[in-house]
Parts: structure tokens; C-alpha cells; sequence
């Protein structure tokens, strides 16, 4: 996929509401700088639960919300109606959320009343928000932090690799296991398994499906510091196994197996998890506990 | 309806082809001019015959094309598919045809292919397409013939009055028949009837449907010169009655009923035209030619 069709097919995901369509292109085509990449319909994970946004812009966290519904949190995202099983779900605590309202609230005859905001204020308040992200970019630059839209670099493990580290904050996923292994000191062409060896340190290489499937009951916590796993066809004796096997034991690098909002599967970095073993026992369940949001990445170590 | 309604509800109508909703937002986003009207899905008459634009801005009777297939006429416009029945077909003779072409060709291995631009290259083709429409708005600006887009104005027969005549290039249609008819002397609330008076001059007012329908098998040639109608229950009679009815060899100002590409019905002025009787005889149909592009406006007579 290049960018061309990158760009058309997100904004294309943008014709369900009434007036998306119009902010989303408006933010696009003023902001006008093919440097900076956009996601609609992004589900996100915050404190306050779960929820989706309109637009979505990973370099620089920032979220926008075309409020044209009654339905929104107290946060001003939307209430979630309905989650996809597999959906990329990206965890936004700190994110910025900024609202575009097509809707005022007004008083008639002592009765609240919601109008429609003219176009000419609509336009305003998307300006205002291209300046806000102009701004965001201009200080990432600034500081050097601005890493440049680049859709090929973007699932290639040596991006990673030339990084030193991968970070949850940095938004990663790929689109093969074999590639995210390949950024732990593996030379993988192709790797089926969801559980690997770390190639250099005492670490597992872990992709599960983190929602319901066939054989697993699996699910995470909304703030993402949990997994938890429980096999539905003999969760005892696979549990009894689990916690005598060394390697279960280890810390796990979890890449999450997810569906883009484009239809793509991608393998979506969630952080460093370890088995709970008393937890576990107490919860009836395999309790993984988050140790850590960022990992080291190592070139291959050529003994494949 | 309003001017965020009806620009919203138009960009809505460019979700038919992948890379129309983008080339026309940029359009609209980049030229970031409420005083310009634009219209989506545009049927249109050339002497080459009937197509459909993709973007089309009257004031400057300028219209755009997005090349993404290979369905088109010499002129560059669309082929067309389904011409709806009602549709408002203007007639484009003289406008410019603007194309931005998202695949170009190349020659590979002595084959000719069809190879999608680049997001670079049609940003630029828009961008250029953007300035050349700045540059139109500004000519007609300086010749102080350019109408400022109001939405309220364009449909008031005072706007019209006030001009002192309707052209076919000014792209005139009325929401209702009265408010045709008080261009032109009356005062009228409300008025049904598809034939009238002229309050002032000899001659009368018609609002056909041109096309067919249960009891007229009526037609428009393509360059609207000529206006063809027959009776379908009793042809014969009716033209015998017509041809010795004095209001019927007169002028006929004439307003199309057509519908919009929102839905609406609207009247559109096409011109005088005058029953050709000869002609008629030998068609076997009314044949009625066209006098005139232009009409003289009246404000109302207080005579009704």
C-alpha cells in the first residue's frame, strides 16, 4: 500500500457521519503535509474506558472528536456502540483530544435547545485546530522527536533496530510475526508460532489474540497493565503445565494480533508482561502483569 | 436550507468514485471561499452531447473532472451511464473542463498501462487547478461581473428583477413556479399551472417537464435549441386546438421543471422559445425553437 491509497482509503472510512467527512478532508488538505500521518476511526484505550475517534495523529498523540451526537464521555470521545472484536486498540492515556463542535447549545423559551453552528464558525474551529497541530509538529521538530511519515519505514523491523528500542508511546505494529522478531536479534523470513525465544536476552516473543476466540477466553485490561488468558478446554491442566514450564515464566514482549481500521491484521506492540503465578491461582485465570512499556531492540545475531 | 447544509450535503455526493471525495474537498478546502458556489454530479449538454462533471462552480462556469477511469468522452467528461429523467441538464457550451488525471500512462515492455499518479503528483494538479479557479474568480472580480454566492438571493425573484433580465449563462432556476412568474410583472403567493401570462410584454410564461412522462412525450435536443412535445392520448387534436390558439403561437419564456442533484424540484430558465408550426407538421410533434437567451425582468405591475 502507498500513501496515495493510504490516504483515500482512510478518508474514505469517514462518510459515516453527517459532517466527518467534511473536518477530516478540511484538517487534511490545510494542514497539507505529506510528512504527517492520520488514522480515522481509531478505537483508543483511556482511564475512563473505551471509545473511538474521528482522526487520529500518532506522531504528536493527538486526537479529534467531530461532536455532531449527544453521545460522548465526559472526556468528549464518543461512546464506543460497537467495539470490533479485533480491533486495534491503542492505549491514548495522555493523548490530546480536541473537539470540533457542529453543535451549540442555545436557550428558547427557557428550553435547552441544540442549533447548528453556521460554516463560517465550523471553519473557524477547524483552523484553529490545523494551528494547534502546526504547533505540535513545529516543537517536535524542534526537539528533534519528529519522526517523518514514512509507510514503508514504519513496519520495517530496522526502523526499530536504527531506534535502539521500541516504545508503546511510539505507536508500533507489524505486519508478520517473523518481522517483530526480527527486531529481537532474529533473521525470521517467515515465522508462524505465537511464542518465540528471545534471541539475545532471557526473554519470550508473545502474540496473542487478545479478545475471545475458538479456543481462548482472552482479554486485556482497559489500561492495559493486564492480560488475561485462560484456555477454554482444559484451563486446569493447562494452567498446571504453564507454571512448571521455565519459559512461561520468563517476561513475555507481547505484540498484540490486531485488524486495522483498513482491514490490514498487524501485530501491535503492548509492552513487556510476566506471569502472575498467585494471581493466577486466586483468579482462575493466566494473569499477566505489565513490567515494562519499552524494549531494546538488537540487529541479527547471524547464529540462524 | 443553508449554506453548511448544502455544502455538506453536496461534498456527500462525491463518496460515488474513489478519488472524487478527495480531489473535491481539496478543491473546496483549498479555495476557502464561501462567496463561491460549486454543485457536485453536474448534468451537462455540449454540442458533443450529454455528460456528468464532477465539480462544478457556475460563477465562473468552470467545471471539474476526476480521470479515474476509462469511461470518457473526447472533451474529457464522464461518459454517461444513467442519465436520471428529471436531472437538471445545463447546457455547458463554452464552460471550461478542468481534468485531474489520477492514473497516467507508461509504456512497459512495449505494452501501454494504466499507473496511478502519485499523491505528490495530484496534489499538484489539484493545487494548479486551485489557482487557475483564484485567478477566474479574480478577473470576474476586477470586471465587477461576478455575483457573490448567496444562498438566500439566488432563488428570490427581487435578485433577478433587480439585474433587470435572466440569462441562460447566469444559471437561473426558481424553487416555484410563482417565483418565475414574479419575475415578470405578477405578485403571485402561490401559482400551479404550467402555462401564464406574461404580466407586461405579448408573450407567455411555460414550465414544462422535458421529458417523458404519463401523458406528454416530451424532449429537449441536446443543444437546446429545440423543444419537441406530443400528447400522447390524443396528438392530433391537441395540435389542431394549439396551432389555432393565439397564447400558443406566442413567445414562450421557458423554466424547465428539473430536479437537483439534492432532490429538489426547481424551474431552470432555458431560453425563449416560439411553436414553429410548419416544423410541426412535418415532425408529427410540436416543435418549438428558441428566439432568445435573454429576458427582460419586471418588477410586480399591482394589477392582480
Amino acid at each position: 500500500m502507498n500513501k496515495t491509497d493510504y490516504i483515500i482509503r482512510q478518508i474514505a472510512k469517514s462518510y459515516k457521519k453527517k459532517y466527518e467527512n467534511y473536518v477530516i478532508t478540511r484538517i487534511w488538505h490545510l494542514l497539507n503535509n505529506l510528512n504527517i500521518k492520520f488514522v480515522t476511526q481509531q478505537h483508543i484505550t483511556r482511564p475512563t474506558g473505551r471509545a473511538l475517534t474521528d482522526m487520529y495523529f500518532p506522531q504528536i498523540q493527538l486526537h479529534i472528536e467531530v461532536d455532531e451526537s449527544q453521545h460522548f464521555n465526559a472526556d468528549g470521545t464518543q461512546v464506543e456502540q460497537d467495539i470490533v472484536r479485533e480491533a486495534d486498540i491503542i492505549n491514548a492515556t495522555g493523548h490530546i483530544i480536541k473537539r470540533i463542535s457542529i453543535f451549540a447549545k442555545s436557550i428558547e423559551d427557557n428550553v435547552e435547545k441544540s442549533v447548528e453552528n453556521n460554516i463560517e464558525n465550523i471553519n473557524q474551529q477547524i483552523d484553529e485546530v490545523v494551528d494547534f497541530i502546526q504547533n505540535e509538529i513545529k516543537t517536535k521538530i524542534d526537539t528533534e522527536t519528529l519522526h517523518l511519515w514514512d509507510i514503508e519505514a514504519e513496519y520495517n523491523p530496522q526502523t526499530y533496530i536504527d531506534r535502539g528500542s521500541i516504545s508503546v508511546d511510539d505507536n508500533v505494529a507489524f505486519r508478520t510475526i517473523a518481522h517483530a522478531c526480527n527486531c529481537f536479534g532474529h533473521d525470521y523470513a517467515g515465522y508462524q508460532k505465537a511464542f518465540a525465544k528471545h534471541a539475545v536476552e532471557e526473554k519470550m516473543l508473545w502474540f496473542p489474540k487478545l479478545y475471545e476466540n475458538e479456543e481462548w477466553e482472552n482479554e486485556i485490561s482497559s489500561d492495559e497493565t493486564e492480560i488475561r488468558e485462560r484456555y477454554k478446554l482444559d484451563h486446569k491442566a493447562y494452567f498446571d503445565k504453564a507454571k512448571s514450564s521455565p519459559d512461561n515464566l520468563k517476561e513475555r514482549i507481547t505484540f498484540a494480533r490486531v485488524r486495522s481500521n483498513l482491514g490490514d491484521v498487524m501485530y501491535r506492540f503492548k509492552g513487556v508482561y510476566k506471569f502472575d503465578v498467585p494471581a493466577s491461582e486466586y483468579a482462575g485465570k493466566i494473569i499477566y502483569k505489565r513490567t515494562s512499556n519499552q524494549v531494546k531492540t538488537y540487529k541479527p545475531m547471524n547464529h540462524e
